[in-house]
């Protein structure tokens, strides 16, 4: 299966678990240089491999898809895949998990001595402790073109969680973008209930 | 696909989804000016685009359908199409969740800072208060023919709650009623657990 | 489809949402007046219309099905036809909802106002208080024999929950089985999260 | 059907069910003396029958599937065969429920009175009360090495619990191991919840 068709399948996987309600969210990859978001608007129960459209490195839709709307957050890929050359895949969730999370911390979410921990590429035990960024929501997208680069250091993750909004995961292929985004909603939903 | 066979694919998925347990919950939508209706006690996982009668302004069943009962509610759609022309498809859910909320506020729901309210026609921000009315529970629709109108000013997000009971929401179009009615429900969980 | 098919539907669907963990709960109905009921032991995701045994009046296997254990339950299924002759099928539950609304109430878990207490058969406004009687668990059969009849006149809804054990929910047909079984489950759930 | 396709089954099943986030968890069986393990790695929303790969009593990959990684816990598997021969089928699962019971007790998981506890192979009654071990977590198999064996006389039902990652229960047979670990999972959350 190709890229778009195995990432159109995730979308719609993520959809009926309740991840995408309301049409939002939004996803994007890179393939031979090239990267392909989300159009705006579909709802994801149907998203399919022709909803991905080509957008240059400063999100500019390209021919001959200019009459398509990219996802307002087209930038924030752009930043992403900028700012961490390994990211191939990127993944957007406004499942309830982190959303409520980001209610209950300030400026990062911390979580120790999950296994799950081992979700994320690098860590090798359980026994740490895990700091996620938590940025602000805007929908001005000069907040991300300030914010993300400035914390970047703290971004070990390779993923985010935006203030009532969601969570953005990212990976070197799709199974590392998803393995991200599903560990960080099962360590935010632990703590939630905890 | 037609719209009778799409709206009664989405009352499958919303069945499955907990939102219509016990043969509750009703749905209309216009086409043509014909308004047509959910018939009266179908179990929704197995509605079909034939449970769907045609319906005058009044609510009054049409020729040759006469013998078959409308849902009960069928005087609240009615009411939706009077004081809302945009509007030409209407959900009705009985999702736990506006129930709970419902059940912790007095006459409005109110929420405010999520991403997802900008899933409602008409929001551009999430930096923003939203109140989205709560009526109180009736068997006999002369309180809703009373109360919807004298409130209408109050609907402003394409939607309501019922005390104890569930949510209605509309569109211009299916796509627009279920982005609604999906955004909602999704503010109600997420204030409900918070 | 027949109505061993029928019913064996809706056990894999009540499977699918956890209603049945651990080849847990049974099932049974009447047809041409003989009682057929689920065999013992079944993994209900796998449950099919040939897993249904013929009983007796008093839960005794008839010929040729001797050898085939029946559900340890058989004497309530027995017991329900008895005293209700309405009741041509009766669905139990394992659901978590009321096992743990059991754990936070005495003989009869009450509940008012919910639209949804319409799901029960004669229940006409959701402005009522409803009285749902809780038993104890046993395993001999001899506690139930004594005491389902002896409060018979508390049984009103067409249902009833045993406590830290689940639901048993019947009705003149699978369709209003079915709507009893997923009222109650809904009103308990309501009642716990609120 | 063969083992190694209704154990494959299985884990997709669990998958959905979100009890294997992100490529975790692990599964194994013993057929005509050998074991079967799960390979590292795999997203179990694919996993397939041939994701097994055999191991000696050690827990030695063999020949020709040396250059396989197999789980990285395969250490606990072997442990668990060797401990209790009864063991066919052995199931793991990263549930959030046990998890976060996990976080709640120090030693022993304790619950009682629960119908669902005859879930367990050789417990007849729901008037006892179980306890389920909690182990700690390690990266390091020689701790299970040392704790499993020295705790065995508290493992009584089947499986136990791991802190902050999972649980394993087994089997004589898949259907078995099934019944345990769910029957556990289900304990866990109505303690949960309570």
């Amino acid at each position: 299966m190709k890229m778009k068709e195995k990432l159109a399948e995730t979308i719609r996987w993520y959809h009926q678990k309740g991840w995408s309600p309301a049409t939002s969210t939004n996803y994007s990859f890179v393939e031979d240089g090239q990267i392909w978001v989300s159009r705006s608007g579909v709802d994801k129960s149907n998203f399919n491999a022709t909803d991905f459209i080509p957008i240059d490195e400063n999100g500019m839709v390209q021919a001959p898809y200019q009459d398509i709307k990219p996802s307002d957050e087209t930038m924030i890929h752009v930043l992403i895949y900028r700012l961490f050359p390994e990211a191939k895949v990127i993944l957007h969730s406004h499942s309830k998990n982190p959303v409520l999370i980001s209610l209950r911390h300030e400026h990062v979410f911390s979580v120790e001595n999950y296994e799950l921990q081992k979700g994320f590429s690098g860590v090798k035990t359980h026994a740490c402790k895990l700091q996620i960024p938590i940025f602000e929501n805007a929908q001005d997208m000069t907040y991300f073109e300030q914010w993300i680069p400035k914390r970047k250091q703290e971004i070990q993750q390779h993923c985010f969680l935006i203030r009532q909004h969601g969570t953005y995961a990212w990976g070197e292929n799709l199974f590392a973008a998803k393995r991200h985004l599903e560990t960080l909603d099962y360590l935010c939903e632990c703590e939630l209930v905890r």
